[in-house]
């Protein structure tokens, strides 16, 4: 691969990896067209140049949004999609089939969840939302617009404040919104009747989404608020690869600035809720509680190109 | 009163009202400062005048931080002192007298605290502290300097991070900080042998501090990690006074400088930690479990100008 081709799919990746506002689903979307990039700008070249390109941003996008699952299962899909194709036609028309119907199972999957979602939103309730996530976003808005009326209840996510991008898309969607910093949950969860919350990753010890889900799904039980994670089953992935969004550490400065000498700073960006701390986990196969997370551990195949490496001591 | 006298007073309390970075003890001392400042200035005032003027500045200090009982404290017992002061002589002697008691009372005390905390520390651990507390800060720089060595884990305290302040305090003591926000604590915490919290007020029903506290208090139990409220009886007050913390609401626009239409922001700073979510209460009596509180609500006299006004249906 020329430097030139490498820079240009790292510059491609380059805002997905630095995307600390949208949830996994979002991100998926946004990597389709990555992929889409690719294979109409160098329409002309062979199919081993395109595939090495395809190759190279899948694993950059992989290794840059360790904890998302969605991206993972969308490139692995698309690598093995194209792995045999002989023309750089057929490997265009295989990868953009693979997208189209991954596309097309985020939204059914979203769509079958709002509905999931909708008998769990008490009307007239006050609902708490946890960081951002489209699939939380498109449930509410649904019941919304089937005329369930109820509130929202929301907190900033720091570092990266994507919860003020969850007020703000409920707001415009005429929901109201209450909005506060995140310690200050204390405060309002004793008022909500429900809570959500996205979920990037899964697996059988629980699920990986943005730090601070832990410390919601701690406060839920004790204040007794059913807490429900809302996710495609494009989630799930295996064991190995659960705790692969450990190694998505962010900058110190993003933290504090200027923190003075002698002081160390920790910006990690996830953690993981154990089943035991959800009260269901909504998917588009119905709402699962933790005795149910065993059946959905399917096997997948994993392209070479992103098989973990063995940790080296 | 004149009205010149009235704003002059208001403008000496601003700052200690504005004050969200110093903790409870901390203000008082802050206080001694203004109440001096007023019967020095006022020294040829008749002693009505300069009563008049200590009894406007204890009403706004206890209104403006109306979680604060050492601050409390100190107004009622400077009121019931200068009461029955027939000269401003005498008025100042018996102010600054009550002052000096005062101050002397919670220095012996944080004394005191330091020492039975040094205990709770155990040799080359890590130890969490939240929000900032003069308590917890002189309690853990004197186990320094006694040889212990630890670290210290500590979180912003959002919104106005006096945590960032407390790391500072550790750092340029030479104690090993590490800092991350509020909702990562959940990432922090298991790696702790110990969690120290400060407070602002005790009653019964627990003791309040800095929200965020009950979060804390939450994952603490969850995750078996002993949790210490370091503190004076300075902060013991009648049960009817505990919930005065709820009157302290802040602008929203701390929380989020231009939230969009639709949103309603919540900035609220105090939270109550039940006794039961704490291993202990380091006072200077002692470490105190939920059974000993009962004994130490004494009952102390309340100066007319402080009394509580019956809530209006």
């Amino acid at each position: 691969m020329s430097k030139s081709d490498a820079e240009w799919i790292s510059e491609l990746v380059a805002p997905i990896k630095e995307d600390l506002l949208s949830g996994a689903a979002e991100l998926a979307l946004r990597a389709i067209v990555v992929f889409q990039t690719i294979f109409t700008e160098k329409a002309k070249e062979t199919p081993e140049v395109v595939r090495g390109l395809i190759q190279q941003a899948s694993k950059e996008l992989v290794s840059g949004q360790p904890a998302m699952a969605p991206l993972f299962h969308l490139c692995n899909k698309v690598l093995i999609a194209i792995d045999d194709a002989s023309t750089t036609q057929e490997l265009s028309e295989k990868c953009q089939k693979t997208l189209d119907d991954y596309e097309k199972m985020l939204c059914e999957s979203a769509a079958t969840i709002a509905d999931a979602a909708y008998d769990l939103i008490e009307p007239g309730s006050l609902v708490f939302a946890y960081s951002f996530s489209s699939t939380v976003v498109s449930a509410l808005l649904n019941a919304r617009a089937r005329g369930r009326y109820f509130r929202v209840a929301c907190t900033e996510a720091r570092p990266s404040m994507e919860g003020r991008k969850l007020a703000a898309r409920f707001a415009s969607g005429g929901i109201e919104v209450i909005h506060t910093f995140d310690n200050a949950m204390s405060l309002i969860l004793p008022n909500c009747a429900t809570a959500f919350m996205g979920c990037d990753c899964i697996a059988r010890p629980g699920v990986v989404n943005k730090v601070g889900s832990w410390m919601l799904a701690v406060a839920c039980r004790e204040l007794k608020v059913p807490l429900y994670a809302l996710s495609g089953s494009e989630k799930f992935v295996g064991d190995e690869r659960l705790f692969e969004f450990e190694s998505h550490d962010r900058p110190g400065e993003e933290v504090w600035s200027d923190a003075p000498k002698g002081v160390s700073l920790l910006n990690h960006q996830f953690d993981l809720v154990p089943f035991d701390l959800l009260s269901g986990l909504v998917t588009e196969t119905g709402v699962l509680r933790e005795a149910d997370i065993e059946a959905q551990m399917r096997k997948y195949k994993v392209h070479e190109a992103l098989k973990l490496q063995p940790v080296a001591f």
